[in-house]
């Protein structure tokens, strides 16, 4: 499908990828890039590289790279290997925020070059090439915003790309994407961050049972609270205008939560807890959860 | 191990204990009282009950009697039964919240009962007696929490009767339990609720979009936010006080952390969701939840 494929960044969703195309046999040659010693030497042992090269050596010559690092990483990377791009290489990436990237696309000014934003709603609360695996994509949606000069054949090879790793592509600016992603996942973990942070907290002397009696719940918003900090530091910078946007709406909507608890309001708390009811319903009709109680978890 | 037990309530968690004590053979008698018919129906239909009684004719000579109903039910039903209460008879209950029910009982002046309240932390997000299985509390935590003058043999035998259930039990004070309780499961409710209700608004143009990406972190709050509405409002108005400290230290830090984003500061952001994620292993190490990434769900 692709001459040469080029991973700069081999995470948990690098590494998958890696594995995936290397499977499907995607690729005539692919070589990755990654900073840390500790993963090159990871890749391998698991046979899952031959030769270590440098980033400049790594992008010369692609066709497709994409990037699987942390969003702030991005720049320094595109700086090192803009001479070296061959014309018509479509660069492409995995990160969960789009605005900043775009904007310094757009700064560099990157010739014959086409960049077509992905986002593979897919991941794990591990982190590291350890923790990734071919099947990471499977039923998974794949977000793609091209730029305003992504040419229509590059569009449809990064579509037909996220499909043979088996996900369900959708595409869409790169604002609706900030928008969607701001509430269905950016907002969700700033809050599971908070909650944890909240209920444990080291001056309770009663930590050690918080811990003890968390399946009451709050276990369930620790999965979430565990993700990549740097990765998730990132993201919350770059899409910080929409995130706060939502907390703000999260604090207006907790305030009235507090009042009819304050005020031992049956109807509203009723009300409030009714309609959430339902949303759970929607999402497992839209095949983006398990039916099954309790995730179908478990104990180990 | 008791000659006769009632069970009130006969939801989740009274069908569960139902189906369990019955495998078990604990009981030589049982009596099921359930105010829905929809409930007896089931139960009938299913075998797990032969005969249907009024609530006075299923209390009168219990042994023991366990209150499954939700927590604003107890009061009616302490005082349809009180007169046809046997002497040393054992009250427990399976409720979430505990100082009200105290307070109900030390009104109601039972002579020669034996108060001692139980919460079971078990339980999925479904409800209804359709939902229960005998397994539900294996090797989940029971507290329990005898009144100031519960006889020594008696919590024994509460002790003894959630551990052949499956339970670990663990004894504490009604206000130890409401403390840590609002921390492990009240408080990751409330915003479970709040989230859920802020990220999916029926004026967002892309609606259908939040739900179609929600598996980017949202979709796991939503099991949550599905809990039984009337079981929590009642949690919410009788732990209200633990509650709205908690939702206080919660804006607290949900104020410091939009700052941190608002100043895109790097170094506060990594330390606030790398705290956090120790967490997680410190639950799983205690045995509290799966290590399994993504709680080992698959696709239905």
């Amino acid at each position: 499908m692709f001459n040469k494929i080029t991973i700069i960044g081999c995470g948990l969703i690098g590494s998958s990828i890696l594995r995936s195309i290397k499977k499907l046999k995607i690729a005539k040659t692919i070589n990755v890039f990654d900073k840390s010693k500790e993963v090159i030497t990871f890749l391998k042992k698991e046979n899952l590289i031959d030769e270590v090269k440098n980033i400049n050596e790594s992008a010369k010559d692609a066709n497709l790279i994409i990037l699987a690092t942390p969003l702030s990483a991005y720049k320094e990377i595109l700086l090192s290997i803009k001479d070296v791009l061959k014309k018509d290489t479509i660069i492409t990436d995995t990160g969960s925020a789009k605005k900043e990237i775009n904007k310094i696309i757009k700064n560099l000014n990157l010739k014959d070059i086409s960049w077509i934003a992905s986002h593979p709603i897919a991941g794990t609360e591990e982190s590291g090439p350890q923790a990734g695996f071919p099947e990471l994509f499977k039923d998974r949606w794949c977000i793609i915003s091209p730029s305003d000069n992504s040419k229509k054949e590059d569009i449809e090879k990064i579509n037909l790309f996220w499909k043979k790793l088996g996900c369900k592509v959708k595409t869409m600016s790169f604002e609706e994407h900030d928008h969607i992603l701001s509430l269905t996942s950016h907002l969700p973990h700033a809050i599971a961050y908070n909650l944890v942070r909240t209920a444990i907290n080291n001056q309770d002397k009663f930590r050690k049972e918080i811990i003890q009696y968390s399946a009451g719940g709050l276990r369930d918003f620790t999965r979430i609270a565990a993700s990549d900090p740097i990765m998730w530091k990132d993201i919350f910078k770059d899409n910080g205008e929409n995130i706060i946007k939502a907390l703000d709406n999260f604090s207006n909507n907790l305030i009235e939560l507090k009042k009819a608890i304050e005020e031992k309001n049956d109807s509203k708390l009723i009300e409030i807890f009714s309609k959430t009811k339902d949303v759970r319903k929607e999402i497992i009709k839209a095949g983006q959860d398990t039916a099954k109680p309790d995730f179908g978890r478990k104990k180990d």
